[in-house]
């Protein structure tokens, strides 16, 4: 018998069930007025005193009787008997009814001279002007915001009654070792209960991590008995699946209840709901962006039932750049990148596996793909939720492309600039149509450092954009092995050759018929997605010789027999030329910080960074066109 | 000679000048990753190590070789040979290649037999999948999010090196008190350090509050000296003016430079901006308003220029349903609170005086009116920034007209329910107004309980609105003396009496004539703006009877003479009689927990809460009609 999930929920059945069983704790705690900002009241809260406590100055100057000032002008200046220094702030004796302004009085002699007469009340705050004491400050329910802070202060108001939820955070798994420790193969960081902490704390929840629990149904029921009584909700973090060490859905059953095992959401489908003494006990999916998921779509509407802060979801409508999938009766959860392309806003997804926690920290938003639909097509107009200020997407600039270490460190020096580039990965072909289609502000693209092979890319797949290319970096490409052969030795060799369609690969295929070779008769012992891998290959004895970098034959002690050098560029639409982004891009491409970083982390090759390269339209004239389609041909 | 102030600075130029004099501080300081939540990043971050540091399964299920698999098929199943059982996460060894779901396998027997072929790598994560050791994880100036906190832990960052700004606050001032101690008249609770160090935190400064210095120029240098030494900013409270305490410029020029003294921006006019020791030094207003605009227009734009996160700043462009005027060649800043009116937004100004801090509490957003403008009319479509999450906006009840106690009481009770109801404060007149022009969702008055008096204030003032009307509560209203005056009494008595237009006063007029007595020849003591006013009047002798209400009367120990009573209304436009805001405030207004909250707390009548009233247009129809028109004339 296969062994098969349980049936699935949907996932706003889930939380109904959740609202529906679980009625808000109501706990109160108080805090200090100085720790409170971003709580929310647990009562309304009223000034405990008068302010001001009585009346007071509102300006500098003199306290005066107003009735002994009539009469006085700028033709008339009077002397006044009564008169009393004030200051903003200070108190006005009680038999004074106005204050005149420090700047309309003149000092002669000792003596208070005024040319304007005052009004009954002039300038006098009143007790209790800003507030009377009883009166109401904040309502229950009330998130408090740092400027919040001076008035509650001001009013008397220094311990501050706030709503409370107490959420107890187990990590299980024997895989598991603690942040700090770098991990062996089969070994996992436990950071899931860390950033479930960050997040609950945002809503203004309080949560206790619990020590990691190894997988056993014994040892977990402890745990969660502990937990629940210390808690107002317990979350389990991963050991909810349908594997031989999952454990979380039998502990719960053990000690309690489980409402719902599986939901028809991704990622987060195996997530448990249980119900231990009447309090919720969940079972979250161990992959990290299934978490993120499931504390963002299941428990945090829980915990804004239960009267706490939601986190604000800002939206923006998009058309996205690439067609986006999903399985009819699933609802899913997307991470995408949004940046302003032209004059409107464009999204592309980032990989979806809930294990490439990646995904998420490149995102600046997620899409959801309602259950009733098999997802969104490219050029669709539809609605993204922001994971970061929605102004921050206008500074967004938005990169489809070939994702190569040197494009996140441009990111880093343009995050110095305020610019953001975000680059959602695709290969070259993916890039070039993303540029033919409007949808990136860039397309990132690693070309063979051959201009014909070159052009007669951008020719198939992005003929309408005529991109300026602007260089990041090179890398020399050569043929890595343990004796040293050369092009001509391949015909006779198992050779690890890049994926088609990759720089080193078209090079390769491109150089191959000098030599009497054809491409196609070549022995592929493996087909490898790196360099690393390529030179892996070699070392392993999987193939004797493999097309990669210097870098990767150097670092594997191979000899290394260079065949040419891939171009890595970025491709940008005539219309973004005068853009203050490329702008930015050009002078940091140039500056020596960049070019040492390059070096220093990566095997690049640095000279002529930032150069621009010829476009293609403008080679179409004269002889230099003419030069060029005599050597593509 | 009249004291005067320095040159006023646009507000635009003396931040110019500290972003030039002052570069940033360029410090570093580093956090353990739970305590990084919104600090930002001082470097960029790489990956310690890969994840997955190996090959792992993506599923649960068995690791196969895929070779070994091929031909299996529904009709073809195969017994596999070599086959290890795996669960997502867990190690694939090195012999097998691809993972076949668990889902998809049958045991018999102790025998694993498939009936699909495995493609090579199927549900396999490649070691480096998610990140590869080196590969940068976010770059420098990156806001860390809760979500990154995962991501960090997991790549093996535990220790975040975060951009620090250190601003040491002082509070100046011999008034101060501590938070938590009731302020005399005169003396003042000193909340501003502790909330300027809470908006500060959000940028992710710290900051380090010294304790009150009082009024002494020596003691004020000592405070700033080691302020100076220990912090990168110092922000000095209050003392800024041009008063006789005001020491904070003189302390300044004593230790350092003074380079502004007075801005051209309300309110925070007498800002103060200094360099010591080539290290900004501010002195901002004692005023909170002015405390918080200065913090927020002056103090963050450098915070950020220095590298922290800026506050987000949301708009929303609004229509004003008040006109807000201000003084050419000065930049203001006005609080307001907007709500959902129909189909736009509608904003309505608070109350600006730098004093009063409920202002900013109560209200939800601010306009900037340009210091080349005169300020806007009632009407305008202008642009609002939101210090509240946007979407609060279109939960938000606003109400223009009497604030009185029971309506903010009214605001709590609809906060549980998820409805911010926002009072802008103005008389009975001119909630009317807003009512006639539509710019408020209701409008809270205080009328006589005299329906041919309301009626002739809503022919002449709302006309167009045929107004639902609901009662929130009313009070009791009467003549409070120590004899026992009668309202045929006060021809020959010195009267206190409410303001014109205000309900007592209005029922006063319109009682006296039956009397006898011209209103107009009535001897008035005192025009007074509150109940209690009235009866502190009579107590305080200035007064021989007061018109206030029964509470009032009998707080003073003064004997009671009923007339009437205030009825305390919200009036709403017909087109929104069928919003779910209108259900929730009757439901509440007649429960008893309202009406015991307000009984508990404030002197109303509460029998009849939540009555709705009659409108007008319908009783123009049949015998009730004519009955109204009877008593009116």
């Amino acid at each position: 018998m296969p062994h098969r999930y349980l049936t699935l929920t949907a996932r706003a059945d889930a939380l109904s069930l959740m609202k529906q069983k679980f009625p808000p704790p109501n706990h109160i705690e108080t805090v200090l007025l100085e720790h409170s900002v971003g709580r929310v009241t647990a009562k309304p809260l009223y000034a405990c005193h008068s302010v001001p406590p009585g009346n007071v100055a509102a300006m500098d100057g003199y306290a005066v009787q107003s009735h002994e000032t009539v009469g006085a002008g700028d033709r008339r200046p009077k002397t006044l008997a009564q008169a009393h220094r004030v200051n903003t702030g200070e108190v006005v004796p009680g038999m004074y009814d106005a204050v005149i302004m420090i700047e309309d009085v003149w000092q002669e002699d000792g003596r208070i001279i005024i040319r304007k007469a005052a009004a009954p009340g002039q300038f006098i705050r009143r007790a209790g002007e800003d507030i009377r004491a009883g009166d109401l400050i904040v309502p229950r329910g009330h998130q408090i915001r740092p400027f919040d802070i001076g008035a509650l202060g001001a009013y008397g108001i220094s311990n501050v009654p706030v709503r409370a939820v107490h959420v107890g955070l187990i990590p299980t798994g024997s895989d598991l070792v603690p942040i700090g420790q770098a991990p062996l193969p089969g070994e996992t960081v436990e950071s899931n209960t860390c950033m479930a902490g960050a997040y609950l704390a945002g809503m203004g929840a309080t949560s206790r991590r619990y020590g990691s629990v190894p997988d056993d149904t014994g040892r977990i029921c402890e745990a969660i008995t502990a937990a629940v009584r210390e808690n107002d909700m317990v979350i389990i973090s991963a050991g909810t699946s349908a594997g031989t060490r999952d454990f979380t859905a039998a502990a719960i059953a053990t000690l309690g209840e489980v409402l719902v095992h599986g939901i028809a959401a991704r990622p987060g489908k195996p997530v448990v709901i249980g119900s231990v003494d009447n309090k919720p006990v969940l079972g979250l999916p161990g992959n990290p962006v299934a978490t993120q998921t499931m504390l963002r779509e299941l428990v945090a509407p829980l915990l804004e039932r239960w009267g706490l802060s939601p986190y604000q979801r800002y939206e923006r409508t998009v058309r996205l750049a690439r067609t986006v999938t999903s399985d009819l009766g699933f609802e899913e959860f997307v991470p995408v990148s949004v940046g302003r392309v032209g004059d409107r806003y464009s999204a592309a997804p980032h990989p979806r596996g809930g294990g490439v926690q990646m995904a998420a920290v490149r995102a600046n938003g997620y899409i959801r793909i309602p259950a009733s639909g098999e997802g969104f097509a490219a050029g669709c107009e539809i609605p993204v939720s922001l994971t970061v200020p929605p102004g921050y997407v206008d500074r967004t600039l938005l990169c489809i492309g070939v994702r190569d270490p040197a494009i996140t460190e441009l990111a880093d020096f343009l995050a110095e600039e305020g610019y953001l580039l975000h680059c959602c990965a695709t290969d070259t072909i993916g890039a070039l149509l993303a540029l033919q289609e409007n949808s990136c502000y860039a397309a990132p693209v690693m070309v063979p450092k051959c201009e014909p092979l070159v052009r007669e890319l951008a020719g198939r797949y992005c003929p309408d954009a005529n991109p300026l290319r602007v260089r990041i970096a090179a890398r020399e490409i050569g043929i890595a092995s343990a004796d040293g052969l050369e092009l001509s030795d391949l015909a006779s060799a198992r050779v690890a050759a890049p994926l088609r369609g990759t720089a080193p690969r078209v090079l390769l295929d491109a150089l191959l018929p000098e030599h009497g070779i054809d491409p196609y008769s070549l022995s592929i012992a493996a087909e490898v997605r790196s360099h690393d891998s390529a030179a892996a290959a070699v070392s392993g004895g999987v193939a004797d010789a493999g097309v990669c970098s210097a870098g990767a034959a150097a670092a594997a002690h191979l000899r290394f027999v260079p065949l040419g050098s891939e171009s890595y560029e970025l491709w940008f639409r005539q219309e973004v030329r005068d853009d203050s982004g490329i702008r930015e891009i050009l002078r940091i491409l140039g500056s020596p910080g960049f070019s040492s970083r390059l070096c220093d982390r990566w095997d690049y090759q640095t000279d002529r960074m930032g150069e621009m390269l010829p476009g293609f339209r403008e080679n179409l004239s004269g002889d230099a066109a003419g030069a060029m389609e005599r050597s593509i041909s």
